[in-house]
Parts: structure tokens; sequence; C-alpha cells
């Protein structure tokens, strides 16, 4: 869902190694993308890489302060529309990721899949600023589902019987394993299948 | 949810070097375990490796092939046993995770999750054939599921208006999505959430 951009075109150097960062690991993975290949793309000397950034796992985090800002403005502003109701913000959750995602395949051949949850996968055990930063990511996602449920389940439109805080972890979670599956499907097809099933699990019979 | 076993006793140094490499990959990632500590663990010396496998990448396959055999024999076949109600059967793969995974935690300190998922996400778009490996046993998973999800819809227990194949696909989903949160959260607690949450939306009422 959350997603990088395009080559950076911005002219300071401390920010162009963040979005190469970004860019390269979301394409790749964090232990296959390195100092050097960082510098390339970022058109920087290695030998100033240090004068901006500790190490690389002090740039990441930066990345992903970075990803998580354009994500809030550009995906979650839109899918949690207070104009929206809730059936229709969960749908929109999934039908950005799906676009997003797919817009991600056509350009560069692969689902990329989600940039926190491929650190989560890859990086939980080796680095744990890594791992603290994306559970901070996904506890604000989780926050933005469960206000959407509270008000579902006040509308009485779900069973009461449903916790509005478990029902947005596993929601979030329901999207995580739909891009893990996509990634390893390299088709978005299965984001758009598991998001309409899910929607229709919760909110039932009723046709979107 | 599919794990890797304790430290390789069996005496051949094939079978060494492959357990080695799911523990340890298990544990870490597939970039950060070279070859020379898959060899250290195994007992193995570095110079014979190449007189097993002619390549990490054909070890690491190796490796899945034999986790996915333990998985199925210790895992799914419990899960999906034709004597549970299908309702029983999920709420059985949820427990088998949660169990597995708390397991882990208390041995190790961290959340390692699913070695599939682990993959899927670390290396889908720089290692074709592990890829494909890991969709394949996703699609397996998955067709076990869908079994149950059919035998359900049968029973008249579930909204008539679901896709088996893609309830199956999103239930797969929702598991290794929970399986990723947790091990962001280093807290295997929202396996069991996510577990009974999915399970409550799907029956519906019903307590289990």
């Amino acid at each position: 869902m959350v997603t990088t951009t395009a080559p950076p075109e911005v002219s300071d150097p401390r920010s162009r190694l963040v979005s190469s960062a970004a860019e390269l690991i979301h394409a790749g993975s964090y232990r296959a993308v390195g100092v050097k290949a960082i510098c390339e793309k970022a058109g920087v000397k290695k030998g100033s890489f240090y004068y901006f950034f500790p190490s690389k796992e002090a740039l990441v985090l930066d990345a992903l302060d970075s990803i998580w800002e354009e994500f809030e403005r550009d995906g979650l502003r839109a899918s949690f529309d207070p104009g929206l109701a809730p059936r229709q913000r969960i749908e929109a959750m999934f039908d950005h990721a799906y676009q997003t995602h797919s817009r991600i395949r056509r350009r560069t051949g692969h689902v990329l899949g989600c940039p926190f949850g491929n650190l989560a996968a890859e990086a939980s055990t080796l680095n744990e600023p890594i791992r603290d930063r994306v559970l901070m990511a996904f506890a604000e996602w989780t926050a933005l589902i469960e206000e959407t449920i509270e008000e579902a389940l006040r509308a009485g439109e779900l069973d009461p019987a449903l916790s509005a805080e478990a029902t947005a972890w596993s929601l979030l979670g329901t999207l995580q394993g739909a891009l893990l599956l996509s990634k390893a499907a390299n088709d978005t097809g299965c984001i758009r299948v598991i998001g309409r099933e899910t929607v229709e699990a919760l909110w039932g019979g009723a046709v979107a």
C-alpha cells in the first residue's frame, strides 16, 4: 500500500540520498542495497555519505519517515475521508493499494509490496530501530481503521460482537497479507479479490 | 505459521547444511546469512559446500522443501483434519500459528514470522526461483483452506455470496498478515486476536 516515488529531482544531496534509498530498497531489499549504490543513484560522492548520515540504518529510518508522510498525504487522507461511509473507506483503502501496486507492476515489471511490510519481514529480528519505526506506522494506520470500524459499529452496520480494535488490526493484517501474496504471485489481482471478500465477510450480503 | 526446527543432529553433511540454512535464515534474513555461516553451523568445511550445492539459492530451495514437508506433516495435517468442522479447522490453523510462534518467541526472544512469508517479502523481486517456490507453497496451503470453505458453504454455514477460492486466499493473506504484524510487534498476541475476529466475521454471531 505504501509506495515510493519516482527518481529524485530535488537538488539537495541529503534529500536525494533519502529518496534514492527509499526507491532502491523498495525494489530490492534492505540488505541487498549498499551505501555505494544509494550514493551512485543519488549522485552523491560516497565519501560525503557519512557527513549526512551516521549509517545506512539512520538513512533508512529517515526514508521511512518520508515514505510515511507521502503515504499519509496521498493515500490515507483520501481513503479515510470522513465524507465516505465506513464501508467505502475500507474499500478505498484496498482499492488504493490495488491501483498503486498495479501501477508499480506496470512500470517495473514487479509487485514490490509495502515498504513497511517488507522491512517488517526482513529486518525485524536484525534492526530494532527499524522494527520500532515500522510498528509505529502500523499503529497509526490501525488507528484510522479503528475509528472507521467504531463508526460502523455505532451505525449498527456490523456484528456488535466485533471489537473495533481487533477488527482494525485484522483489516491491516489482511491488507498486508494481500500485498505479500501479490508480491509472491507478482500479480496484484489478489489485492482486489481479498479486499472484496473481506468487506463482504464483514458487512455481509449488501452489494457494494 | 511454517517454522524451522532445532539444530541439526543428523549425521550427513548435506542434511546438516539444509537444516542450518533453514534455521539461520529464519532467524535473520536470506541476504544476512552467508554460505560461511551456514557451513560453520552445519560443521561442514566451506570448501565442501559446492560439492553439495551449486549456490546458496539452490540450498535455500532445498531448505524450503524440507520446511514445507515438516509443516505439512506437523501443522497442516492436524489443522485440516477432516474430523473437525470447517470452522474448527480454520480456528486450528490460526491456533497452530499462535502456539508455534509463541514457542519460538519464548526460545529465541523474537517472533521470526513465516519462513515462506519472509522470503516472499525479501526475495520476490531478486530471486525468481525462490518466489516460485514460495508461491507453490501458498497455492497448496490455499487449496486446503478452499476445500474447507467449500464444505462450510455446502453446509450453509457461510454467506452464499462468498467465493470459496477468494475466501481461501483471503484467509491465507490474513494469517500471513497477522504473522507479519506479530513480527513487527515482536508479540504473537495479534495472531490470536486476528484469528478470532476473522472467524467471527466469517461465521458470524455463534460463539466458538
